[in-house]
């Protein structure tokens, strides 16, 4: 669903709303017990927060764009079990800045690229699919799936997991990719009922890829409920 | 509910679906990124893939006719947390064969039995009960729950986790059983908020504590709920 | 929501059910099968149990003014993730005891208190705020928190994780607190979608930490959906 319009909120630590019940927020000088607690590096005396009830991946690329764009670096990647009673993960990014200016663009960045990001995501009461894709990598990628940094780079959702296996076997197969990882409900995700497969090679065959296991999930998700699977904002692969 | 009538779907790897949002399919030829990163042993060439948004017992018991019934062993039982916003799991269940036919078999029988293996679900908004019988366990419920092969066993799930105890003590006085397992929110699930007791022993024992814990659970969950507490099949212990 | 009227339930375990999809019960003879799955001291008898879908914070504190009023100890505590789809926990404490008489009193303080427990607790769809506060922590909060007894004791919750990193920095800048944890949905929660900040200290202090925290809480979650943030039952801090 797309985000509802924000309520007014006048604290200088809000920066937005977006899609997924997604929040953005700042803070400027970050109290030293919670520096201690968080166990992040204190010279990153600003943190710019992204959270969201629904959705991982959308994120976790948006931030990669944030990263690029922006003098800051993405310091933790937590991936809750949500999706709102669905059947994957919510999120928790923090980037870290020196200067505060810095962390809010990030946090800005990541939200404006949501709308983009969610493209790709089709779901219905019966699970869903997700696909992502970027010509380079960057350290968000890496740091949440250990992404080649500069590479191609495209992952598979699928929901429940039993799609997701059979959407990394089309993807595996339709073009020559490296696998770069694979994360199954006991195994690499926060016990989501998902399959993930996330991969690298030639931008060409990479998407490629992604494109023979959109049209298999999309076919395979469908035989569940009769909803239309349609694309949560616009697809961009 | 009853499973929705599944939409036309041609994919030759496409089995069929079942009661809990279930999917079958099948893999031909496991693409080798995949046979490595699933961790696959190889010689399965073909696997079956079972999966499911809710209930993981229903799936592993009717997988255990399956492995009975066909040429195929269970190489991987995941349970996600999952039952759709509700307390339990949902699961992930993949069959190894040599010959994509015995995969194929595989997958069929564990849908066919799922109208029985649900037979003893219970739910309400509140929560829900789960008793599974077979009076001989095989591989999978080896592997899911270190039945011992060849004799009768039974199981026990109650959510919320504390009705789950109290079907646990129930089942232990009932009946003289021995005790397999106990898993709870933090031990052995994957933080379902269930109790699910498995035990061993005489066939007519076994039967009996599932009886007498089917009995209390229902006056335990009906006291949350005013819903009533109906099979969701067709009660089969 | 309130809690539904009980069913008419005439088990002689049956203690009775509070808010949150909360149930209460007694063991008065916990079968040996049993005692040993679990791992309790033989010593306890009687077991009481306490199991919610929605609500973890609220039950410990609840949980540990009954141990302060009853002989009684908690022997276990486990947070499901659950929440009826929401974004948190739901929980299964057991007190131990040797006498059932205690055990059924640990429980009914238990269920009493959740009225006044709930009373910080606010929630949307969008996500939930739990405040909570003692003036002297006992052994329950102990146990689960790694409360200091004795003293002063408080807890910010906010999910979306995000919104309770937020609350964490209020609450520490707010007064002089001592930190004591803080979790995360990957650390110390069960892939929660929250982050929870728990702190010693004053008494006054971290009344004062909660109240702007929650301040702060209600101003942030109300971007993210229109619903009003009113409390449970009664707010008591």
């Amino acid at each position: 669903a797309p985000a509802k319009p924000a309520a007014q909120c006048t604290l200088t630590e809000f920066v937005g709303t977006a899609i997924g019940s997604t929040i953005g927020m700042v803070i400027a000088n970050v109290d030293p017990l919670l520096h201690e607690q968080m166990g992040i590096d204190k010279k990153y005396r600003s943190i710019g927060i992204v959270g969201a009830r629904t959705g991982a991946g959308p994120h976790i690329f948006a931030a990669d764009e944030a990263v690029k764009a922006t003098n800051s670096e993405v310091v933790l990647i937590e991936l809750a079990r949500d999706t709102e009673g669905g059947a994957g993960h919510g999120c928790l990014i923090l980037f870290g800045a020196q200067d505060v200016s810095d962390a809010r663009r990030a946090v800005e960045v990541t939200l404006s690229e949501l709308e983009r990001t969610f493209g790709d995501v089709y779901g219905s009461p019966a699970g869903h699919l997700e696909f992502q894709y970027t010509a380079r990598a960057s350290f968000a990628l890496n740091k949440a799936f250990g992404a080649p940094v500069g590479q191609a780079f495209g992952i598979t959702v699928g929901a429940p997991a039993a799609i997701g296996v059979m959407l990394a076997d089309t993807a595996a197969k339709a073009a020559t990719v490296e696998a770069v990882g694979y994360a199954s409900p006991a195994k690499g995700t926060s016990f989501s009922n998902e399959v993930i497969f996330t991969f690298s090679g030639d931008s060409g065959a990479v998407r490629q890829s992604i494109q023979a296991a959109r049209d298999v999930g999309k076919q395979l998700l469908g035989t569940l409920d009769a909803a239309p699977l349609v694309s949560s904002t616009t697809p961009y692969i």
